[in-house]
């Protein structure tokens, strides 16, 4: 029974991530990203409003059409964490196939509201949660479990797909952290298991591979915040922005916020919905107020502006600079939540080292800091391995190929020069695909 | 009698200079410009409209109010370029002072332009053309000289104002070309003489003192873009885009469209004013044309595309990925020239390092090269002196004092290091001022 | 009475620290220190045998033949922390000078081990050992009290030298951390106090001030290193570069290496030099053994391997890649400990970004790499204070004057920026000095 | 009849060439070159006198062991140019075969000379010299055609290797000149008649595809090494270093000193070696004098200083810093001619941006600039063909199969991305080849 891998999108940048997996005729579609910077590039985009085809010719979402020329038929999709690069096309592509969206519980939550807000398609698909550690038969030949990992977003799991021929591995994107602040540590008893029972096939994210060591924990992050809030005790005005979908992190935020005896407040429409969803699903718990309806927002933050700065800790959206977002109004001078001379700005994120989002966060960190702003930039790590933790990855698993995806040619090629340090072989056992490619492995 | 210089703007950052040089009583404004990228981090601005106060409250004009506090009065704005950095706050300040505007012909009738597009000011200074090499008596006691230089722009001279206590030369910005595609080179005859007459202080630019060696010449750039352009000879579209006001890199290129059959078209509004005004004041000779409204463009473009991409050279305004620049529109398929597939687009020009800049740029060549453009970028060279030309200039003109300007305090601590090897200790003869402090010389 | 300040070393470059603090005619000085890349420069240079005028002259020792055009006398040295660009230069420059040493407890011992090596000068200075919240006096009116901060060394100080014209506080280096893992957090009560009771200027070092926020606490250094050892359980070879006088880096190295049941085993004659002081003064605890000379250590390593490399954790020199250093002859294969392919080399360290430095990493690096050594660089938090501690030590202390020291003029200059924004203007209350200057404050 | 290319050296880095093209079981050998950073990071490797083995361990010369696997015998080696990684480890590698090395005649003589300094081996293939234009019948069925290109070096050529099936081009290194200043343009009409004639494969370095646009004409070093140098007419001491193989770069010193009046005399061993090399062929005329030996250099030197700088321009070795270089020793005061104030330096040359490379040029520089010397950096264009040069390449011969070599994983990459552009497809027709692989085309 031939089984290949089909690179639809990822293959080639970050961003827009789509694999297929092919086992017989049945295909399992991994992935259905957004790649943010090719809309943003364009001024007057409206995503919501935007056909597929359009999408695909910007190199937004990825180019499924290659699936007309491959001689299977699609049987489920599968998405194995919640950020948009992996499931922001759904609103776009899902509909195009008649197969069930499997995905953790979180992640699933995710995806139906991303389902309900597209304004041109109807996306109908069946949604299916599976939980880290289950199983799922898709095909008679093709059974799907999800292995617990962690990344900058909670309920991340690898998708190990058990086929006749052996399991692929779909590990896009993962960090192991082996002293996560939510959930347990990655489930490395499973995974060499999975290795002892065969592993035909790894692929895997690229994005940090040429950082060397390993990612440090989340509670490195969670330690850094913790030292520089509680060093911040008497001062009055503190924000904290970070990634709205890092519950983690948000949790960590909360809990100084209590220590400090400040009532934290979350602001901005994505910190709504990550937050709430998270807080609704019992993953995030913590005693905070959320507001993204302008008209509340205002209120609450005049509310916080009569009632003294020192009271609150504010956690809003706009890390990267977007425009719109909170930090953006307030560096604007455009909510009642005034920035005065000793305001303390913390960064707990980094700056995405694309050029637009540079100017953004450029623009944001010089407007605050005219208005007096004292900044905290960087309080943050990584979601991504970096090169000893894909190394480790391969040691556990021994798989017969490996295929690096999420990245451009200098990070897949980079994840091949690690693997040719295993003892792989490019063009062998090793794979550099480019979107559009097939590999039969 | 006491002299005084007066740091105004310019002193902590690249971007709206102005100096005062106060002999007695008198003052002499060297500058009023701008720093265009406070005016670009604000997403609403319109400049034409903005009050003075506003504009100086974002850092975007220099803040004169300074001069309140000295005691003195203007006897005379000088500026010794055309460059916005250097004139564009003349239509917000200058109409506070009942003095003239001294320039050379080419910058007067630059500023000429400026006053007329205020929509908020009525400016009614006399304007003055003085010709590099000639003299102004402003006071009883004070001359003003214009020394030819070069830079980036056509008639840059350097003011030096003669006072009974020696010259203050003003030299911000320029750079030595030895051989000028317009124009004659240095005149370093005079500068030696000035020199020897007695500099009290010199005033300096320093935003390339950082790079060693020297500036290579105009005639370098010149050189490459010939050879640029013949090797394309047998290709279709080309398309140039550089900076505007630069004429003589117009120049070459309009020669060289010549050399190669095609006919040489300039697009933008900013192309019509400084290459429109260049050759009505016979600066700027040769056979092209110049479209700027809107509707006469397409048409001209419509036209392009119907005869033949191949017969025309295309010079157009957008190398920094300007919103609203003619390039950034054609990258947007918004204009009746399209992009096909190996078409040349050739910056002669540097992305400036900012943020904003960086970001425009990248996306505008994004988004060229998915339309299949060839991007020739850099066909440059630079207008402001390396660190060998500014160590000549300390050598021919042995000034008692040196201050740096135009620049963040990176570049004039960088100014103070190159002083110190010539002999200058910091705080004594070479000085490191921030804006709104008055030197005694 | 006058005070003035003189700037002798570190003023134009990092390195050679000294500075004078001139109180009336009485002269303290802060620091002798020594610059290492303007030895490494030169290739057959040794240190022990050269006078000081060829070391002044390569601009490796500071220059204090300035303190002969100055009409005072010299009355004390003062060390606040044992460093070799604090310390470095006293066995060459000390003798000069019949005063006494002052400095912590750690430091004395470091400096008393530096005169025993020089070669050329005999060095008989009174060393006097005072420790942290104490003082001595050192005339009528000039009292050294030392308060405690934090560095990359234990045991550092800042130097608050009063005077009946208020405090001098020398604060070169430090960082402020509140949560150590050697000694007490800062003593911020008592620079609260030393503020309130007037302090007429700061010298503070600048290397870190243009990183944006707060130096992380080495608990953060000590977080990461356990995660990652602890991470290596399984692993045969481990290994650890580290700065060999940061013994609470080493203290965290020993405490993990216990908890994963290896004996930690210190290897490389600066090793033994502080770890051996750090023990013998009860400063660093624990159970490790030390080798230096090259027949013990050769021994010691072949026992490792016979007996197992997974029972033992060396921690060695060499972390910059020095030539000659115990890391160098491990890559070079020159040592009986032999890298296998697994083994595991982690630099608790920072590449300094100096270009010998930076070429001997890369040599390093790669040799370890081709003989198969997984590298963890960068498992480091720095032990200089970052923008904001600079603000926070500036708003405790409220000095009339600052001045910045230990770095180019970028960093000085950055410095000043800061303070410009905390209320000081340069050239009046805050100043930029060079090497050989005297301010009047 | 099958085709075959063997990645042997240069498939993963720069430096250490090497490709055989396999024509039914005849094998060419293209290139064999030395990896000389490999030898670097060692610091007691004498690469006279160490056997292959030691040096392919290391990396420093390509492992041709490979060979062995492969089912051919070597029928011939070629080289296409003398650069030290390309024809360095003859002495190492040639032995083995007993076929011919066919060269241009300037390379021939380099590589005679390389193989006479060998102290290991004797070698003794014969060397044939095949002028640009010519052909020569290795076997029955291949026929090698030299087409003349241009780089750094003079006498540069594609192998155009015609076969049965097709031609191999092998096109490693190259830039394309159209006014060079040694010699003839590019053959581009050549070039298109083999395009016609049908290409099977190209073989092409990669290492500045990933500059913009194209490579300057070494006309615009010429110019700028005139412009400066005429700039420093009234100086006294004036020294260039550059690339010693570069006969063009030195024609252009050579003629400029003439210009001003001044004796050129180059200085050195290697400038020995490539210039008296040049000066016997015929291909470097002009009046100049050659220095190596140590006595006769500091001879020289004596009657320099004796007779006045101003009369001389040295033209010297070292401008990498390279230990035991004549500039090297001039900034350590070791020779007679000595560095004055106001002394001018110039480096017509990049630095190569390799950690060793970057900290020798640091010491020289640091060292000249202690001594007083000006800088002038840079003065240079690339050798090497940039991206659109490349892409014309490619369009000129329509190429079956691309495989770029010469380069890092990102450099191969980076061209795959520009041939993809091109239309050719990754694993199809355009490939990444690892050392020791062999693709069938």
């Amino acid at each position: 029974m031939d089984v290949s891998i089909i690179a639809i999108g990822g293959y080639e940048e970050v961003g827009r991530n789509m694999t297929g997996v092919k086992v017989g005729r049945d295909i399992i579609l991994c992935d259905m990203g957004l790649r943010l910077d090719r809309v943003l590039i364009h001024e007057d985009v409206e995503l919501e409003k935007m056909h597929s085809l359009d999408l695909i010719n910007i190199g937004a979402i990825p180019d499924d059409t290659v699936l007309s020329k491959v001689n299977g038929r699609v049987r489920a999709i599968v998405c194995t964490h919640g950020h948009l690069d992996h499931i922001g096309a759904i609103p776009k592509l899902a509909h195009r196939y008649d197969v069930p969206i499997i995905s953790t519980p979180f992640t699933t939550e995710l995806i139906s509201q991303q389902i309900q807000q597209e304004k041109k398609f109807g996306v109908e698909n069946n949604l299916i949660s599976l939980t880290a550690g289950s199983r799922f038969k898709i095909t008679e030949d093709i059974e799907l479990e999800f292995v617990r990992v962690q990344h900058s977003i909670v309920d991340c799991v690898f998708a190990v797909i058990h086929t006749p021929r052996g399991a692929v591995v779909y590990a896009n994107d993962f960090k192991f952290d082996r002293t996560p602040i939510i959930g347990a540590p990655p489930d490395f008893q499973r995974l060499r298991e999975v290795g002892r029972e065969g592993v035909l096939a790894l692929i895997t994210e690229s994005v940090r591979v040429n950082e060397q060591g390993r990612t440090p924990s989340e509670r490195i992050a969670s330690q850094m915040l913790n030292d520089l809030l509680m060093s911040l005790e008497d001062e009055r005005g503190i924000i904290v922005t970070t990634f709205s979908s890092h519950l983690a992190r948000i949790k960590t935020i909360v809990e100084v916020a209590e220590r400090l005896g400040r009532m934290p407040v979350l602001f901005g429409r994505s910190m709504e919905r990550y937050a709430g969803t998270g807080q609704k699903m019992g993953i995030l718990d913590g005693n905070f107020e959320c507001y993204s309806n302008r008209a509340q927002l205002e209120k609450k933050m005049k509310e916080m502006m009569r009632e003294g700065k020192e009271l609150y800790l504010p956690i809003v959206t706009g890390h990267q600079g977007e425009p719109g977002a909170v930090l953006t109004r307030i560096s604007d001078g455009k909510t009642p939540f005034l920035i005065e001379k000793g305001d303390n700005v913390i960064f707990s994120s980094s700056a995405i080292p694309a050029p637009i989002n540079i100017a953004n966060r450029y623009a944001v960190e010089t407007k605050l800091r005219m208005r007096g702003a004292r900044i905290y930039p960087n309080v943050h790590v990584s979601g991504h391995a970096y090169r000893e933790d894909h190394r480790d990855l391969i040691r556990i698993l021994q798989p017969e190929h490996v295929i690096p995806t999420h990245g451009s040619i200098e990070m897949t090629g980079a994840y091949v020069e690690l693997a040719e340090e295993e003892g792989y072989v490019l063009g062998s056992t090793a794979h550099i695909l480019r979107n559009s490619q097939e590999l039969i492995v």
